[in-house]
């Protein structure tokens, strides 16, 4: 297999890119139906996030109902941090009905790579097309085959020596990669968006990464491309983390602002 | 079927309602033990609005435990948010144990009319009497049988248009119906009590709604009636919200405020 | 059977003890990869608690992997708050591996006493050997077999009156016992470590306590004994909620005060 070894970054954005500007105000004004299907650890800390963005976040996990709702919502993600035996008939059903109804929706392969069972279950969903993969360096590299295998949820690998691993990921799969870590990397690819931005106070609060995952895909129905959809939610997340680290006493005050920065972004002046 | 069509507001209530004031008194001296059966979006912030409020909550979800806990228990909630399977066979037992013991408890219908498995669950919990019903204007529609459905958890309907829906549901299941919305009507087929008041912002964090749900089962071993319950929990929300609201800049800060409003109310002077 | 009747305090710490400052240092430096199986209500602020303080939490709960990550990791916390038919054959299965891999490890028996499925279950786990049990009066009384049993989950008898039970306990296990209350006693059935200081309002906030549990568990790893770890966690907690109740405004703001305290305390000056 012959993959182009120089990916390069072909743009780089922060707040207030004129295109995520955009998104957003068609984000609140769509409030698009986001299905989260996503760890027990930030199902309220994700929820939270997008209504403070200003999308419409609901959580059905049940094998019953989730062909239904992945088909009403306009976006799903899942997201396999704390996965059971029965979420993963769930997540697959929800995936396999995603591609048939032509939901996007965004992967968070949480923890791939360290352990079997999550890794052969999101080997399974990702057959079933998601427009976007989130991760860190570790599980970008673990899910990309490019090895990898971090100790559990937090990144042990530099997002930047991923990136090869990520372009490759999208290639395979047809998935944009969005790579979280000290810078974010967004690719498709070809094309790659760095965001710089955020701060290291944002790993030391549980869900911001999970939550990223979310805001992705709530951006999904109102961009017209996944690389847009990601770049815009990694802007606002970076821009967002930025200032609300700057008004932040420690990492509990840090949530509370970087909400309060979310659902207040681009409203002043 | 003749219904009484006319049905009218028959009282409004707003804090420092005399009332409710005596109750909430009540409610911190008893501290009532109250057994939350909700969705994983809300546990949290659930827990947290019984505490602040003055009650006692505790979950106890599992098929082995869940009847003798809803015997220790002073009220029950039942929240089919995130409902499953297995979830589903709790609720049963908890709602059929609620009725044999005398344990007052509250139905909250989320995303009832939606989605098929929970409605059908929703209208088999009904025939175990709860004390009362908690919805928005969609739910109340949808569980009453005059239709509706709306996309998810948020109402699409307006609490107003609902009130007629509400009043008929009170008379059929005997239940007092708390519909929430710009306005809470709280009803009982006969009497309608009004609560203006709160806040917009309320439906922009997560689980303001199903805690609400939660703090009139709290109410309900403490009160004279359901519909004083009801009535004395959205009072003590609306005020706190209204409160919340002034002190907070942004969502996030919000919920910190309702929770401190919630934990404080009463207290000064 | 006979037992020393009269178990007395040998110590009381207070921040800053000087070994709990170097033992804080050192979990900083380590960040400990703690695996938390817990209840459902305090996934979230357990793992904000543990990243506030220094630690790496992560939470896998499924049968599939528990096995693979207690190996992976260098702490393990069960605690049974939401124990369900399912959890309780994850936890066994965790407990035996922590004992198999030598995996220090915590038990937080909530609600031992009141409901018969999981004091069955906490009786089985005992017998993997926890490292530290913790609990309340009722929680430590009831696993102690001196009686007891409460209204669920909170304490309805004086710690003090416990700490023989505690002692008992933690000589017939082998466990250090992590007694909560208004002081919190750390015994191995010889020496008592008393830790006083906190605020009533710890109890009004769901989570602390289960976090607290947590947090000994990822002190394991960094101490000379399971004694120091309960005292090292036990002593930054106290410190921690004395000093964000004198800067909360409620139950909401000082969940935030809380974990903004753990996050910078030891870093001033």
């Amino acid at each position: 297999m012959s993959i182009e070894p120089e990916l390069k970054v072909t743009g780089s954005q922060v707040w207030p890119n004129p295109e995520v500007v955009d998104d957003l105000a068609r984000l609140r004004q769509v409030a698009p139906l986001t299905h989260c299907i996503t760890n027990m650890v930030v199902t309220n800390f994700t929820a939270n996030v997008l209504l403070a963005a200003g999308a419409s976040p609901a959580m059905v996990v049940t094998i019953e109902e989730v062909a239904d709702f992945v088909s009403i919502a306009q976006a799903l993600l899942i997201n396999v941090g704390t996965i059971t035996t029965i979420d993963a008939r769930v997540m697959l059903k929800a995936a396999a009905t995603a591609q048939l109804t032509g939901t996007p929706w965004v992967l968070d392969p949480v923890a791939a790579g360290a352990l079997k069972f999550r890794t052969e279950i999101v080997n399974e969903l990702i057959k079933f097309k998601p427009s976007v993969i989130r991760g860190n360096a570790s599980e970008i590299l673990a899910v990309s085959g490019f090895g990898g295998g971090g100790k559990g949820v937090d990144s042990t690998a530099s997002s930047f020596a991923a990136l090869h691993a990520a372009g490759q990921l999208a290639l395979m799969t047809g998935a944009v990669v969005a790579l979280s870590g000290e810078v974010d990397y967004i690719t498709d690819g070809k094309e790659v968006i760095s965001v710089p931005g955020g701060h290291e106070i944002m790993t030391k609060v549980t869900g911001v990464g999970c939550s990223l995952g979310a805001l992705i895909a709530a951006f999904l129905p109102v961009t017209p491309t996944p690389l847009r959809a990601a770049a815009a939610a990694s802007v606002i997340f970076a821009a967002a983390g930025e200032n609300a680290f700057k008004l932040a006493r420690g990492t509990g005050s840090f949530s509370v602002e970087f909400l309060d920065q979310l659902s207040t972004i681009g409203n002043q002046g």
